[in-house]
């Protein structure tokens, strides 16, 4: 469960006295924040703290994350010069006390430990829109209106976030999961053309390492087609596409992951039942990891949480 | 194309002089707004301007339009109480300067005049919520966990949008369109349980009129199966849903409007002309209304509108 932390009291006083990017850098609080709702929730894995714009720090782009608000980078990137001023990220020493954190809850976990980046898309989004965005207006026309421009950005943003994926691995993660958590404003045809290219480059440079890869964007629904073979093992889905739907969208021996509406962790506790049931079913009880269809909700109460988890440790599959 | 007015500099003048409701409020401002589209760029159908909060406000809900925030209700809906005192809409003369504006308008154009509304799910939103929501959490928290004061109060609002658009016809709208633009946020089968009977009550008060319903809700690829399936005429589709794969999903014969990406208008003219005539051959020339997958937005040239325009009025359907 993602932005599990979120919930937690924990973790909100941790964050009273640090910032998002404190937390990242420093391996101690990172360990400790990933370490959290593995011991709240008894889950099966622990997905590691950080967060997606932490390589383009690495790169050496100015940014904050600022309250209530999210990544503001300090000089959008809208123009071919400002692109090819671009540096690969080098992961160690870029962005050593990622590496650091992983080696450190290697130490501390009895779960498997799954690293994470945000995939060239979504970190395209946030460089040229300089931040969130609600249309994403103009990453869409530098990638229709300015294909150079746009190829060299994606190019480096792949080669980035392929080493630093292969260098999560190397400190320790078992597993990886790739976010492209904006790519659902992006139409099917415009996907293959403009994304899947870089999507792909990235999971075939990870092959060698066979860790198991998860590929994962909200309101995805109609790419889950194409994303799905980019190469990865394994489909996240959207909350918004019932699982048995999914799996008639992807090729049939693909595991899928999700995909509970968070919202239900707010519903009373049948109701949050009969779907996390219906979920289980969708998904076959076969090739299908249990999750949320998107993060947990800062309002959930870690409680129901727990019992959510053991739902689907008890659940079993029908005969 | 809702919103063109948006990116018309004699739109913004207004704008600069008068607030959003005092332009839905005032019938000379409306028709003013609602044409200046139509002068500009050949369109086939005009489109009422107003705000689906309108109605809202006409039930005596205090509320306010902020610029860059959107609506701000003063007194959220949160409490089965505060639903048993909201009363059902008298259009007149609760908003009978929208009818007036309807009159008007009539006299005016040279093209169908399309009214409109909010579905009960989008207002009910937003009268939960206090506005615009990032994940509808208490929106779904009260029709997941308090379904008496769901019911009730998509009881009124069904009602209430039933009233206002059927006044819209008698003042003269020649088609409806039902926009239910947060939906897409539900998951198909709480769609079915707690919105979908609401909908159906709208579309079925409506039908002695007999004029075309258009139905249409950002994000719904995976709701469309059950939109198309409430009564409406035609079914609009998000530009994210290639257009033959929404009619796969819906019923054969109903005809489809849409779909091209907003964003595309940003994009060089090749590729924009590309894709339109993508999205012309997708709907197959017959049963289709060509329309943009979502509103136009604000940074559109309206020279690139009045160009799409022709393109499509020129486009031949393949023998």
């Amino acid at each position: 469960m993602r932005q599990a932390g979120r919930s937690l009291p924990e973790y909100r006083a941790l964050k009273d006295r640090y910032t998002i990017l404190e937390l990242c850098r420093q391996p101690d609080l990172a360990v400790e924040v990933t370490l959290q709702p593995v011991r709240r929730l008894g889950v099966d894995a622990a997905i590691l703290f950080s967060d997606i714009v932490v390589p383009l720090q690495g790169m050496g782009i100015s940014l904050e994350i600022e309250a209530g608000v999210g990544p503001v980078i300090e000089h959008p990137i809208r123009a071919e010069d400002q692109v090819s001023s671009l540096r690969v990220l080098q992961p160690d020493p870029d962005v050593d006390y990622v590496l650091e954190a992983i080696k450190l809850l290697r130490k501390e976990l009895r779960v498997p430990l799954i690293g994470f980046a945000g995939a060239p898309f979504t970190l395209a989004s946030y460089l040229i829109e300089g931040g969130s965005s609600k249309n994403h207006t103009r990453t869409k026309a530098m990638m229709l209106g300015e294909p150079r421009a746009w190829d060299a950005l994606m190019e480096v943003l792949s080669q980035s976030v392929l080493l630093y994926l292969r260098a999560q691995v190397e400190a320790g993660a078992q597993a990886l999961q790739l976010f492209d958590s904006w790519v659902g404003h992006v139409a099917p045809a415009t996907y293959e053309r403009h994304v899947m290219p870089w999507v792909k480059k990235v999971f075939d440079g990870l092959r060698d390492l066979q860790v198991p890869t998860i590929h994962f964007g909200i309101v995805t629904g109609e790419l889950l087609a194409h994303m799905s073979r980019t190469g990865a093992d394994v489909m996240g889905v959207d909350w918004r596409v019932p699982l048995d739907e999914a799996r008639r969208r992807i090729p049939q021996a693909m595991p899928v992951q999700g995909n509970l509406d968070p919202a239900l962790c707010l519903a009373p506790w049948e109701v949050l039942a009969r779907e996390a049931t219906d979920v289980l079913e969708r998904g076959g009880g076969r090739g299908h990891i249990f999750n949320l269809g998107h993060g947990v909700l800062p309002e959930t109460d870690p409680g129901v949480l727990a019992a959510l988890v053991e739902l689907v440790h008890s659940w079993k599959v029908p005969v």
